[in-house]
C-alpha cells in the first residue's frame, strides 16, 4: 500500500467529544448566546480536529508549493514563467506578501520546490527551500496531459510527506502556492468539478486583459475535450489538467487531516487542491478550513462544491498563503476565547433571562 | 464656541498626497496590481486619514463607553440591568471578550463609565474605570426624553475628551460600548435616520425571543410617535431616543478625526454613534472605518446609509469593541504591506506584460 492510500486510511472524523466540550465552555463564556459568532463556531471545528480542548494553536506554518506549467507557453499570463522562481526567492529573503502577514500573525514560512522548472541551487543546499521537485514543470496541458498519473500520485505524496516532517511541531497548517500559469489549471479543476461552464469559472487571474482571459476560456476548453478527465477519479483530473503544486497541497490537506492537524487553505488554486483532496477522500472535509474568499469569480462555485464558507472576504487574489496568514490570527482569537475568557460563575455575571 | 463646534471646524478632509503616495508604493510591491484588494484599499486610507506614509499604527487602544438605559424597565433585554456594571468590571479584570481580542492584536483597552447608573467607586478611584458620568443611566424613552439636549451634548463631548486625552500615544482607535438595553436606542436611531420601518431594522440584541423583539419593536414606535425626533438634528436625536454610551462613542469619532486618528467603529451599536457622527460633521466620514458587520438585522441598512462596508463578516453581536479589536489586526496588516514587502525593483521581480 502506498503512502497516499495509508494516510487516506488514517484520517478519521472530528472528534465529537472535544466538539462538545468547546460548545459548552462557550455556553459559560460571558457574552451572550453565541455572540461571537463565526469565531465561536471556528473554536468548535478547531477543538474537533484537533481532538483537543482548549485546541492547541500556538505554532504555526504556511506551506507555499511552488510549481511551473507548460501551459505558460499559450500566453495564459502576463507573467514570464521565471517570476515563479524570482517569486520563490522572494519568499526566501521574506519580503513577499505572505511572509508579511505570516510575520505579523506568527507563522513560519516554508517552501518547497515540488515542479519549478528551474531553481536556485544554493537556496535548496542551504535548506531554505525544500527541495521535492516531482518534475521540472507541468507538461503543456493544451497539447498534452499535465503529467503522468505516477507524477500526480508523487506531487500528493510530497505533500504528505511535507505534512509529516513538519507535524509533530506544528499546531495549525496553512496552504498556499506559487506558480505562474496555475489559475489555469485551478480553474480546469473548477469547471471540471462543480460542473459549470469554463467561462463561468474563468477569471483574469494575475492580470488578464478581458481578451486574454477569452484565450485562456478557449485554451481550458480545448483541452478539456482534449483529455476528457473522468470527473469521478481525482488522480486522472490532476494528471491531465493539474498542477504539482496543487497536487502537494492535497497532499497536504490529506496529510495533515491524517495527523488531526487543522489546515487553513487560501484562495482559488489552493482550493483546487482542497477539492482533490475532498474527492479521495471526504472525510477529510471535517479538517480542513478555507480561510478566505478569493477574488477570482470562480471561487464561489468551488465553496457551493465544498459547502463550506469562507473566513475571510477581501476580495484578495494574490495567493502564496496571504489569505491563510491573514486567517491565523482568527484562528488565534478562536482558541484564546476559549482559554482567556471569564465565564459568568468566574466573573460574577448574571446570566440572561427568558424575555 | 463650545468644544463640540470647536472640534468640527477642526476636522478636514483625508490627505490626498499621502493616499496618492501610498497607491504609488502599492503599485510597486511584488504582486499583481492590488491583488490584497481591501488590505490595500485599507492602507490607502490609514496614509489618507493619518496624514502620513507610511501611517503609523503600532499604538492601538479600544476605547468602551459604558451607560445604562431607563428602557430597560420595559424589558427590552433579556439581560437584567446590573450586569452593565458587572460587565464593566470585568473588562477591567480583563476576562471579557474585547479583552482577549484587544490582548491577542496589542491594544490597549480602555474603558469610561459616561452613564453608568451605578458603578464601583473603588474602581474610579484605582483610575481602573474613567469616571465622566454624565447621568446615571438614561430615562426610559418610552415614556420621556432619554436625556435633555445638554445632556447629549456633554455626553458627546465626553467622547472628544477621550479622544483628546489619548490622541497624543494613540496611532488607531477602536470604539466600542457596553450597556444593558443599548440595542433598543440604536435600532430607533437606525430607523430615524435610514427612514426603514422599525420593524426592519429590530433585531434579538442580546438574545430576545421573537414575542420578545415584537415588544421591542413596539416600544421603539411609541417612543418615537411621542417624541418626534426631528430626522436632521443629530442632537435631538440623540437626546430622546438615544444613550449616552452611543453619544460618547459618536464624539470620539468627532474627536480622533479632528486628530487624524483612525477609528475602528465597532457593530450595530457603536454605528448608531458613528451615524450621528457624520450627521454632525459629514467629513468625519474620511476618518473612520467599519470594522464588522453587525448579526443585527438592521445592520446592513446602516451600512448603506453610511456608505462604507466593513472589513470583517464574521456573524459577530458582542459588542464591546470586539470587533474592533479583531479588525486591528487587518489595520496591522494594511500598514506592514507599505513598509516591510519588497518592490519589483528590490526584489528583482519581472513585472506583468501585457497580455
Amino acid at each position: 500500500m502506498g503512502l497516499l492510500e495509508q494516510t487516506i486510511r488514517c484520517i478519521s472524523p472530528r472528534d465529537s467529544a472535544a466538539r462538545k466540550a468547546a460548545r459548552e465552555r462557550i455556553r459559560r463564556l460571558t457574552m451572550p448566546p453565541w455572540a461571537l459568532g463565526r469565531i465561536c463556531d471556528l473554536a468548535v471545528e478547531l477543538a474537533g480536529i484537533s481532538g483537543r480542548m482548549p485546541p492547541p494553536v500556538a505554532r504555526k506554518m504556511v506551506v507555499v508549493m511552488a510549481g511551473d506549467h507548460g501551459v505558460v507557453d499559450e500566453g495564459v499570463s502576463p507573467s514570464p514563467r521565471d517570476v515563479t522562481r524570482q517569486m520563490v526567492a522572494n519568499f526566501i529573503a521574506g519580503g513577499a506578501g505572505v511572509n508579511v502577514l505570516a510575520r505579523l500573525n506568527g507563522a513560519e514560512v516554508v517552501v518547497v520546490d515540488v515542479g519549478m522548472a528551474g531553481r536556485d541551487e544554493e537556496l535548496v543546499r542551504s535548506g531554505k527551500l525544500l527541495g521535492m521537485n516531482v518534475a521540472k514543470g507541468t507538461r503543456n496541458l493544451r497539447r498534452e496531459p499535465a503529467m503522468t498519473r505516477d507524477q500526480a500520485v508523487k506531487s500528493i505524496e510530497t505533500g504528505i510527506e511535507i505534512a509529516r516532517r513538519f507535524g509533530e511541531k506544528v499546531d495549525v497548517f496553512g496552504i498556499g502556492e506559487m506558480g505562474i500559469g496555475n489559475t489555469t489549471p485551478a480553474t480546469a479543476i473548477a469547471s471540471i468539478l462543480t460542473g459549470r461552464p469554463v467561462s463561468e469559472v474563468c477569471g483574469k487571474g494575475a492580470g488578464l486583459r478581458p481578451d486574454g482571459v477569452s484565450k485562456k476560456v478557449a485554451i481550458i476548453e480545448e483541452a478539456l475535450k482534449l483529455h476528457q478527465p473522468d470527473p469521478t477519479d481525482a488522480l486522472d483530473i490532476l494528471a491531465k489538467v493539474g498542477g504539482l503544486e496543487i497536487g502537494a497541497m492535497a497532499g497536504l490537506v490529506l496529510g495533515a487531516a491524517a495527523m488531526r492537524k487543522p489546515v487553513l487553505v487560501d484562495g482559488f488554486i489552493s482550493t483546487s487542491g482542497a477539492m482533490l483532496a475532498k474527492m479521495l477522500c471526504p472525510l477529510c472535509l471535517d479538517h480542513f478550513i478555507l480561510a478566505h474568499a478569493s477574488g477570482e469569480p470562480g471561487h464561489p462555485a468551488m465553496r457551493e462544491w465544498i459547502g463550506r464558507e469562507p473566513l475571510l472576504h477581501l476580495e484578495m487574489r494574490l495567493g502564496e498563503g496571504t489569505g491563510a496568514a491573514l486567517a491565523m490570527n482568527l484562528v488565534e482569537a478562536a482558541a484564546r476565547i476559549l482559554t482567556e475568557m471569564a465565564t459568568f460563575d468566574s466573573a460574577g455575571i448574571s446570566e440572561s433571562g427568558p424575555a
